[in-house]
């Protein structure tokens, strides 16, 4: 459970942590950021919430910790943003680094049944469980009853699973350009296949935003997703925003999700950086509620 | 003077121009970013000032167009950003890429005497006229008459240097991290021994900024500097603000330099993305003068 600081970065009156720590759930050291907003950093009184970032396809804690300008909002609201890696590293299991989108650096935050896949990749694991409880035990200035989430593509994916399989876990969740249905996706099936094997089983649904919210139970829901027009993934297909509304719309949810069909904005980080400040709003909301 | 266009992104509201153009004074093809704000791009009655933003050793356009947040301040403001690059780029004169700090990557913004590099590495005239001349001609919604100039490190120097060599030519100045006093630093004395030859000539003078703010006779003068006390290279001696504050001191024009020592910031992206609002903040009070 103890937290190596690998470099502590000033950024908007907070502090910038660059951590690992050996983790049990993945079976190897794992790497993520810490931003502790001013109030965090000078151990106020109160102790601040946390919003987690579930980082895309081939990334790592560093890209939306330089280049989403989520610090900040966060800065001004008071809220630690904690960035995960997207994946185990170097467990050594054959082919793990043959592809973009399976393997290193695409987790897809599912735990794995599949072998050899099994062994390390369980992300919805580490992400749901180990990492939080690792941190706020490292960081008791953190409260571990306010956290909310969001992520960007395949992030923003395990961002919409994770709050809509744990009902009360998550204060809120956003979403930037988010695979929304995964099982009929290229990359979501590619993965699935791969960590889960078979067709369209049970196991797929449990994993798949637009089967959940079909389901849901949760009570009130207010999930705001923002994409934008120019997105390459979401002209290919790989996105599916269309079908999760749909089922939202079926389930009675129309107006719990709010889409924001952004003109022009593409799959980069510019778009994060633009609309963080909207993200971080939507998470303070319910934050500081 | 044709502007080629390699992509436009959407961010803030606004587009980021990845632009290229062969250049006469440098004699290749130089690549460079323009950031048009809304008010720029929905082609309003009235043309939009311009902020320069130079930058440091080894960087390129993108790096301060991905991680300096200028968009998200100059979007509020209405102001464009143009991103020169650092240095011509495959001019193949022998050793150009040896070293991080002297050659591809590091122009210095000075106009070379010195053979080899007097062919081509002319970025004082590049920035000065050539890259502007070509940008206002291709960008009718942009004022030549309103311009203001800042930087990073050695784009610091820059900053300074043409601003102060220049009056009038600049509506404000400011900086980050700069280096104030290179005739006195290893890195411009290695940059000035390499592109102007002899040792502490004239020529070295009048490009450090510490002798140039000694001439001054260009009127009221407001520089904005922000440097991080965590800053390495300001700990090595490379920056020298303490040098320009003394000599503004001497000058009479101590109260014409603001020079910010922010607690911990280092010298990375992280320090130029937290203050730079307060930079564009600054070059909008001139700039809408």
């Amino acid at each position: 459970m103890s937290v190596a600081t690998k470099a502590t970065i000033a950024s908007f009156g907070g502090k910038l942590l660059k951590l690992s720590h050996n983790a049990s759930t993945t079976g190897c050291e794992m790497s993520f950021n810490l931003y502790l907003p001013p109030q965090a950093v000078n151990q106020t009184t109160s102790k601040v919430p946390v919003l987690i970032y579930l980082s895309g396809l081939t990334c790592t804690a560093e890209n939306c910790s330089e280049k989403g300008f989520f610090q900040h909002g966060a800065s001004k609201k008071g809220i630690a943003v904690l960035y995960p890696d997207t994946s185990p590293r170097g467990l050594n299991i054959q082919g793990e680094d043959d592809a973009y989108d399976f393997g290193s650096g695409a987790g897809f935050y599912v735990d794995a049944t599949q072998a050899p896949w099994d062994k390390g990749y369980k992300m919805y694991s580490y992400i749901t469980e180990e990492l939080p409880n690792t941190v706020f035990a490292a960081f008791p200035q953190l409260d571990s009853n306010r956290v909310s989430i969001t992520g960007h593509s395949m992030g923003g994916h395990g961002a919409l699973t994770l709050f809509l399989k744990n009902p009360g876990k998550y204060k809120s969740v956003s979403a930037f350009a988010p695979i929304c249905n995964p099982i009929n996706a290229p990359w979501g099936q590619k993965a699935f296949r791969g960590y889960f094997g078979d067709e369209n089983t049970q196991k797929w649904n449990e994993h798949d935003a637009t089967e959940l919210i079909k389901q849901w139970k949760g009570g009130p829901l207010d999930i705001l997703i923002d994409v934008g027009t120019g997105d390459n993934f979401l002209k290919q297909g790989q996105l599916l925003p269309e079908n999760f509304a749909e089922a939202a719309k079926q389930a009675g949810l129309e107006s719990s999700v709010n889409i924001r069909y952004q003109p022009d904005y593409d799959h980069s980080y510019y778009t994060m950086a633009s609309f963080s400040d909207d993200h971080v709003e939507h998470a303070a909301k319910y934050l500081f509620a």
